[in-house]
């Protein structure tokens, strides 16, 4: 039973929410604008409290910032605002945590928080690999979104787990930069190593999961992670320098049980008490 | 149990069926994209004949050309998509029909229409005036379309038919311009005697329905009309010089029990056999 | 809040509630096998109170004698079921009620029925002619039920109502033996008429109703009746000499609102009111 | 596209939102709880602006107080909660307009707004009499809130429309005090004599629709009224001294296509129009 | 294909099914209220045999009891009407099965066993503590009956299983009084020896399993155990001296895929079987 | 983005699909004739490269022979109609793959089969025995499919895998026979070497899955296989001699979420890709 509104920015540590409800490239099944609301909706029937990180969401400083208002039907536009609403938070000293929405809105969100910090690490927890180079000649799609984040800060700088789909060409790509890691106990051991200090952006589309746990998502893969290996990750990654975050692409109304909603509030609240305390 | 595919264009005076799978702008609840598949596969649970205008599709000459292959994210390169569609189909000779997607389709099928038909008239079922200068900004949305289209061809070409929702701009728009027209069986009269013998372009928003009937759409607005109503029109513009056609804003996925995808299909039919006998 | 189970026979006049939970001929969307189940269910929720009969059914003599086992897969031995259950409900004394399942069920309960009563008279509201004479090469079917009635009885004792989607065939069949009635209200007065003092077996297909009111059922053609309609048939039909009752083609799980199950059993609580009393 | 959020009241004749999520006495369906959330949403996808009011929600003053937090499993504590809430409202000079929540959540706001105007009139709108003696023992129950009311204010204060279920006791009891009137236009005008200058408390039971247009509601009845005799019951309201009014019954996860929660929120929309212009 | 229905009692080794359709306290979302009779319908899909115990219900003494008839809106009617039903069960020298409705409903019972065996064990399957002092005020609600049953039994009497959920209040409480057992197999062991020859009352609320396997329940939590933890769970407890059991908080409407009612349905069937034969 | 259409055959080593939309014979649930058409659209959202097998569906030579036209009704006759087309399939030189459709629709493809291939044996993935007799008389069902294939073949040539559903007589049968296998590395090894070089059938019944990864079938068992057990199934298998396949008993209008037709798809796409390579 925690909700994210009426909470006051206190402090430079403080981690500001921002709801990004568009879905404008999504090729397959739309709804991924509905994310925030069913996030929002369903973190009133989760605790603040975590057993797993033995922490409490009462002790972490967050804010949460609403929606922003997304024009579809014009994409350039809706990735200015999300760039501007990310640079405001960024100047106020807060941690920006998206809720997506389609991946397609981490690509301003990491933009601007690369322009801060140039040594910046991207962690990518996704089923799909998202590196084509364009999607029926489009180059700004969320099928498309880690080749343009790739482009910008290098795919030395990238890391992609849980990857279970892609095109040959994009598998070829992987292997060529090397960008993928697993999420076998030993290996998170071996990511941290090579975290380092460097700061840390970490996405997570949420198709990640196996659609028994995620079914509503616009993409779903069989062969995805269950929550336990989500939850190792996020304790390994306990004391890594958090600058940025998203959980993207829930489709609430592909669920009617809503099991996936509740699944992405529960991600939200453990990624908040990592990156917050 | 009619079904769109497999058959052959013969003469001039056919109608070419065009799928454009394109939600890219909706605003509230997206989904229209799965419109043409879903008209297709509900005609499959229908007669081919109707009692109502003594007529069969197996007399009619249609053809189904299938559906577009839109990007979703570049509504410009959408819209060019679907000219060019229009155009080839019109320099074939046949009557181009459009099964939507969201309504802002319909802008290059009259674009194309009209500029072969400089004397076009457009009749527009529908329960939004969709006469919004623009919405969030963005000029080319399903909101903005029939803006759009009387800015093409004049406000006084165009009749507006089941208008019951709109601000109060759209409203006094609509009064200055008087482009409401009704549906009451004595103003058909009047409908058709101000139609004469221009050529006409019919676009149906499928919201022009009650919500009972169609509740397998983006944005219901109580207060519609039912299928009466509708066959009514249907048979009273029968001898028209129909040169384009479309439905539009079918969701299916918001109506599990597929009520909404039959009566689409019913309306094509209908329109079908107005058309094209 | 009534319910079937529980009661008693007691009279000669009694009327026996038989649930045919068939579905193997439905060729677009099967799911009347749920039927009788569906509305068992929804009848919790009525009063036993018919405000319009101004009747109650504590005053009305009826059992529940629960559904029958239909091996799926064998139409032939499905049939000889329901048979042997009607011929065994006239031995009794009592009038069958059958809740479908598919149209199919009514055959068996009309031929026992006719055996009976050989001055027979049978009144179907349905939404399609069912006058096919095979479907896809089977006779059996849900689509050709009313034509296997009228070869039994005569198409002189059978009228229609409410029928709005058949081929051009059976049109024209229609039209030869005049076999449709009107719903309007000085029809039904004429229908009562024609009537007489015959034994009446009453076939209600309920995809009759408009799909906005009755969307749980496989086959919806829009542009049906809505209760008021039904009602006022029920009212007039009152005094009739009812030897048979029938309501069939729900399909719950296509309606995930209950509406149509509701309706399917105030319906059934009207016609028990009016043939009980 | 109107939302109640961020109003803030202004003068003595404003109007005051408030969200009663309670469903505990259902019998039948639960889920009325979720009523006011999708009021909410759905008023996202509606225009300010009612063409038949003429009328535009800018212009009116009016408040969203936000939801009760009411605790399932103690009706008389959620009662006491409602109670004070709608006399702080009342010490406040704002008119309550709930949002229910069960019909139950009337009983309280009748009880404090009839505390302040002793010769008040009550308006409901409902398919059932709710005037049962108790239900399973029960007597502060969704199906007999409009005993409670009858016995607090006096049957000849009471008049309820659109009511088609009940017991026959029920019936026997509204015969006796005459407590039932029509909504067809003639009974309109003389319903509005009736009222004369006396303050009205209009309570909106929703499944007064027919479940066509509402299947988003515990207990449906099919024969209901449609959305223009809704309007035409609030048209000829106009001009009242409105002092409560509540709309109740919406049980939203029943009616997969969202149409009753618009439905819902378009006729809270025309009660505020009604009420506050 | 088993079903509950027409068994009759035997012998004093009987188990009695007793159905407590009641879901008044549920705070988030309800419909808990449906289970019983999803299980009893979901059982038609089942064999009477399980391969994993090698047992067969054919063998087994039980009876289904049916429905209480339980007044929503009257929690303490409730509860004394279901401590009733489990007096008489105990009085025929039955032991109770209950098939709830949400967690509350195994108050009474538990203290109805508690009543006779004074030395009663109870072991819990539960993603949720359960062991709040009150919610919101009200201290007989499904998130406080586990502190209700350890204030009544004594916390050194009861065990935990499966719990990944609660306040920090809750956790302490639990570490103080080392409630929580594990559902490895050596735990199981463990479990066993603690149990020794003491009775027993088992109650599963369904969402110890993960939401992947049981998405219909009120309040999923993610991270729960899978078929074959239960079912190892269900083999070790073989041989113990079972007194009263219960499978509660089965939501069905949430799952429309019937999935969630079919392992219910299937865990009570194995259940019977460990603790009949 | 695969697609199975308009894919011309070429060689001998081809693979054609071939949809048995058939639920004829389903007891509990039907829906399986929906599969074929879906497992169609899912295929749209899948990359044809597979990372575990690494191969793509380019390199295969595979075409889809559309949907048969399956008279429901009459299972004879439908049986006849899959047989014919099988053979003819046989007699081009290609290997069937059927996408059903109930699992009898194995049965007639088996007779074709074995009819070429007298040495053929047969690979069962499933979660029932489908070892009756008969299911209520019938002996031609979904249920007793794998008795008649054995009773066709011999015992001795069947293996069934994942099975954990049946009466006693079946596993009594099972055991007799020894025809049930293990999904364990080391047992498929066992399983290759007793396939040896002898041509092989491949059945899966999509309910070997566990509910939580395949809700949308009829009759779903707890405790079934999740994805990867099934990818190192048909990776083990790659190297035998397919001489047909078939994917049955997907019912996807059970699954909302559509995942389960995604997860058919997928299955598909590895069985093409380790048949076909």
């Amino acid at each position: 039973m925690f909700d994210f509104t009426d909470r006051e920015l206190k402090t430079a540590h403080d981690i500001r929410i921002i709801g990004a409800p568009f879905d404008g490239t999504v090729s397959f099944r739309p709804g991924a604008r509905f994310g925030p609301a069913a996030i929002r909706h369903a973190s009133d029937g989760l605790e603040t409290w975590s057993p797993a990180l033995n922490a409490d969401l009462e002790s972490i400083h967050y804010a949460d910032g609403g929606d922003l208002e997304l024009p579809m039907g014009d994409v350039a536009l809706v990735l200015a605002i999300i760039r501007e609403a990310v640079d405001e938070c960024l100047n106020d000293g807060a941690t920006p945590f998206l809720l997506g929405g389609e991946h397609l809105v981490s690509l301003p969100a990491i933009e601007a928080v690369f322009d801060r910090y140039p040594d910046l690490v991207v962690i990518q927890l996704d089923a799909h690999a998202d590196q084509r180079e364009d999607y029926l000649g489009v180059k700004l799609s969320h099928a498309c979104v880690m080749r343009r984040v790739c482009e910008l800060i290098g795919y030395d700088n990238v890391r992609q787990l849980g990857v279970r789909s892609g095109t040959r060409d994009e598998y070829t790509l992987m292997q060529r930069f090397q960008t993928q890691a697993c999420l076998r106990e030993e290996s998170l051991a071996e990511l941290v190593d090579w975290i380092g200090g460097r700061p840390v952006y970490l996405t997570v589309d949420l198709d990640v999961f196996d659609p028994s746990c995620m079914s509503g998502t616009g993409t779903p893969e069989p062969g995805g992670i269950d929550w336990w290996v989500f939850q190792r990750f996020i304790t390994a990654l306990q004391g890594c320098d958090m600058v940025g975050l998203d959980v993207v692409e829930l489709a609430p109304q592909l669920d009617p049980s809503g099991c996936s909603s509740v699944l992405a509030a529960k991600a939200v609240r453990e990624m908040l008490l990592m990156a917050g305390s």
